[in-house]
């Protein structure tokens, strides 16, 4: 029974306290420097002030804390006209790896990074579409996990963490998939069937979420205090970044745009519902779009979302009538829908991220923008730019990693002997596992 | 030209930083100290420390504050059990006086407040058909803000300050009307024509956001992290709270979630667009869903909102068939519209605020949520709570008399030589108007 159907509560006297502290903003900070000396190294504590708006002792203060960490290093001096030589600091690359794992409805990419988040080794398993159960898709992610370490030729102590994405409702506490709509999956304990085959920190999450935080630490969101992450694949959402962090809502399941009503009684969506946004701007929903416009088109490969949308993007580039007309028609959903998200969020940028928008690239950007400016506010939409996300790989293996190191910034915390409310962190306290490394 | 037509920046370096600083934490406790004072007056300051989830020695400091401002006196002790007694504080009622001001499309109502947020009198107008003229309804506030003063017999100096909302887009920096639908006001300098007869100081902004506001102080939103303001009148509206405050957007137009699209292609929006969510649950959309469910229904006053509304309400008490259908109809749309809101920021309560909210009530309420429950998704929605504004009086009366309030708080400390950044404040530091009190 949803709590919907519980009593109003009184006038007064109500509700939970929302505890804001020193801390939480210490830790924003944290992320904010090292985000920006992965962004530019080396780099003075000078130059960090200015590009974060920080004073110059906050960051004294974070980037000793960074230095004790390993995370950064000392790598010399600068001149500064006419005063002391400004000491400079750098990501310390080698000083760890940390793994992102993309779990799609169809692949399972894996990536392991150094510490200045570059890529050091790949692996992708195809997951057929008859493989649904959960031992299969885990089997699939520890045989990727092992090839990116053997590749890398690391050893698994310099592991930091593993981040893993999977589509759908996520319980990053108890690290449960609650709900994927692909598989059908409820309640599935997927940390612990992870935990079996990986021995490194985990952290679960989804892939909304994943790209959100990608996009605020290395790409479009960078710096922004309001943005939108329109993630465009086989499932469709908006991760969101209000206030310079990532929102999550009260249950970490805030962003399910592809689960908002754009048709009243339209489509078939796999939720139950009818007429979602994600029934007409998802992968199968450009099928279908695509299938009402050129029935026996050539460009429809039933049953394979992505030669489909491989064939569209093609179709484009040779100015194809029926694709030209198949990514009209989309983007005049998809314009309806991101102008909906500028109305409610007035955000400062729109970011199109996913396998979807990459294909399509430039030519759906541009009919999106048109779109957009019909149906948005004129006040919001003048604030807001629309663009292609500007992460050259995998946004979510990216952003799971990330996921794994911000844990790895606050387990090391932890154990320097400063304990941290967390309330607005993007990380679990719960989901570091105790495992040795292999 | 829309900036989304501006190329997209580059992989690195972009983006302006966001600064965060204890500062702003100090504002929203010293807000969260003082709500939770007037919510429960006399009280200590070790319940204070309770209530709000703060050390007792942040809340000492707070009080103290509060106490220099006359916003709080100390009203005596109460015994602890064996310890010292504890001094007690309370709401300074007569400290000062507060005006809000909801100019709405069909009247002005005026409410003034003591500091305890208690009605001491209110003055209404109604603003005719015909009345559009920017002067009209200026001479509408100024004749109802002379009423309250003179009824209430204080002396102006006593007017801590005058918020007044007014529909659509707000630039609240400058007081400027950017876009008012009914009327067709474009870029109306509305606080500078209120200065020639108001001379206390003026905060603009809108109903949406002071409808928030009030719940986020008084209502059902206190002392909840994410909250979702839905507001149904004429206009209609989502006020957001998130994250403990008002998420105003990057230009302060966030929570236009009445120009959200619910039937692409649907009925005509006065903002140009096809299918809104407020052509369909707006007071003008439901008289629609009433004329085609009974087209020649006794219930329907064409041309006239606020009859046919309360003829809804009375036909409901009565069991009119005709009524029951159009209230379950326009419920249908609110259900879709309010999933939509869930899904998308998983707040932990949704509030339904204003007139046609109050006037249909608990049994628009008790559809309301059913039609929620057809379609969110199971997660955000066990998490939400749904329920009808429980504030008594008048909220965007109230929450414009907040933002009085808060720029009171604000411009007090500024005097007191702190200067403070107040990125995520809800108050604009621009609005102190300097006029000396009448």
């Amino acid at each position: 029974m949803p709590k919907s159907t519980r009593p109003e509560p009184a006038w007064e006297g109500m509700g939970t306290p929302v505890k804001r502290t020193s801390r939480d903003i210490r830790t924003a900070n944290r992320y904010e420097v090292l985000r920006q000396i992965i962004a530019e190294s080396p780099t003075s504590r000078q130059e960090l002030a200015a590009a974060t708006g920080l004073s110059l002792a906050t960051v004294a203060t974070l980037v000793g804390e960074l230095l004790e960490l390993r995370m950064i290093t000392e790598v010399g001096f600068e001149d500064s006209a006419g005063g002391r030589p400004r000491g400079l600091v750098a990501v310390n690359s080698s000083g760890g790896a940390l793994i992102g794992v993309d779990i799609a409805e169809t692949y399972v990419h894996v990536e392991l990074f150094d510490l200045g988040l570059n890529v050091l080794a790949r692996a992708e398993e195809d997951v057929r579409a008859g493989e649904s159960l959960p031992e299969q898709v885990v089997g699939h992610v520890a045989a990727a996990v092992g090839s990116v370490v053997t590749q890398a030729g690391i050893e698994g102590a310099r592991v930091l963490g593993v981040g893993v994405s999977v589509p759908g409702q996520v319980d990053r506490a108890t690290g449960t998939s609650e709900y994927a709509p692909n598989w059908d999956w409820h309640d599935v304990p997927l940390l612990n069937l992870l935990t079996e085959h990986i021995a490194y920190p985990l952290y679960l999450d989804n892939p909304l979420r994943a790209s959100a935080v990608a996009e605020l630490w290395f790409g479009a969101a960078r710096g922004r205090g309001d943005a939108v992450v329109v993630n465009l694949g086989t499932g469709v959402g908006a991760g969101l970044v209000l206030g310079g962090g990532l929102h999550r809502g009260v249950s970490n399941s805030a962003g399910e745009w592809g689960h908002t009503t754009m048709v009243l009684d339209g489509r078939l969506c796999r939720c139950g519902n009818h007429g979602c946004v994600e029934t007409y701007v998802g992968a199968r929903g450009i099928m279908l779009n695509l299938r009402e416009i050129g029935p026996d088109s050539a460009l429809l490969h039933p049953d394979d979302q992505t030669a489909t949308i491989d064939a569209l993007a093609r179709g484009l580039a040779a100015d194809d009538p029926v694709a030209r007309r198949a990514v009209h028609e989309t983007a005049r959903y998809l314009g309806a829908g991101v102008a909906d998200l500028v109305n409610l969020f007035n955000p400062e940028i729109v970011v199109l991220s996913s396998w979807v928008a990459r294909t399509l690239g430039e030519p759906l950007l541009h009919e999106v923008r048109e779109a957009v400016a019909r149906h948005a506010l004129p006040r919001p939409l003048a604030a807001t730019e629309i663009v292609l996300s500007p992460i050259p790989t995998d946004p979510v293996c990216l952003g799971a990693a990330t996921f794994a190191l911000e844990g790895a910034l606050q387990t090391a915390g932890q154990r320097n002997g400063k304990r941290t409310t967390l309330a607005r962190s993007t990380t679990p306290a719960r989901s570091r596992t105790t495992a040795s490394p292999s």
